[in-house]
């Protein structure tokens, strides 16, 4: 069987910042930590709101619970972002490549700095987080390289 | 303040099958589904043999959990790339662009068909699980278009 692959890659991202800092790394991080920040509140917003239909009354405790969860999902879904986005892009610009390699290092980096904002963080907990948090961005990685 | 945007794209999907099955909706979804599959069980054999340094002793029952727990893991992170993946590609081909907007929708449903292989499904966890996986596949776009 006789395969032939013609394959080319231009890629110029469509990137538009909302806040413009001088520098692209620092530009990406700040981007995604308030862009991803914002999705993480609208989770627990939309969680929240999905509750207070099944329950029979919604208090001003409940809502003032909710708005405690908001700030604290935005928290750490932006840090999440931030992280990741920072060490991949610091990667690609050091290596020249984007590739699996370097959604690995920054999944397990970013997967042990969400472990670290836990109450009491334990070394296992870290480690666990680091396997399960590579493993995750490989897996997108190549979901992305799919679409 | 002047803002200037040039911003041109052309991307040709560097996609290397393994199987050829003839359609590339279900080349998409079978790739997903091992590549992703693979990587949910090195996650699990990782995480295991994690465990097996921390305890003092490993025996036959515990590797033989841990084949199981691989094969559990491959079948659900295939699961969720080949869902993915088959929603997000037929939402692009139907409506002619790639955006934030298919991977709500895709990691909606994504996330309520992974809730149903839960052992047992509950309507309010299904809708709690798409607006997680909606939740995570937007954040993921806008990370994928940072970087």
């Amino acid at each position: 069987m006789v395969r032939a692959h013609v394959s080319a890659s231009v890629n110029t991202p469509h990137a538009d910042f909302l806040v413009d800092l001088g520098h692209p790394l620092l530009n990406r991080v700040v981007d995604g930590f308030v862009k991803v920040g914002g999705v993480g509140a609208l989770h627990a917003a939309s969680q929240d709101t999905y509750l207070f239909l099944l329950q029979e009354e919604t208090n001003k405790k409940s809502l003032e619970k909710t708005v405690q969860r908001m700030g604290k999902e935005a928290v750490q879904w932006g840090l999440v972002a931030g992280v990741y986005t920072g060490m991949t892009y610091g990667m690609q610009e050091a290596r020249g490549v984007h590739d699996w390699k370097n959604a690995l290092l920054g999944g397990a980096l970013t997967g042990a700095a969400l472990s670290l904002t836990e109450p009491n963080p334990r070394s296992d907990r870290v480690v666990r987080g680091a396997i399960t948090g590579g493993a995750i961005a490989t897996a997108a990685e190549f979901l992305r390289s799919l679409t």
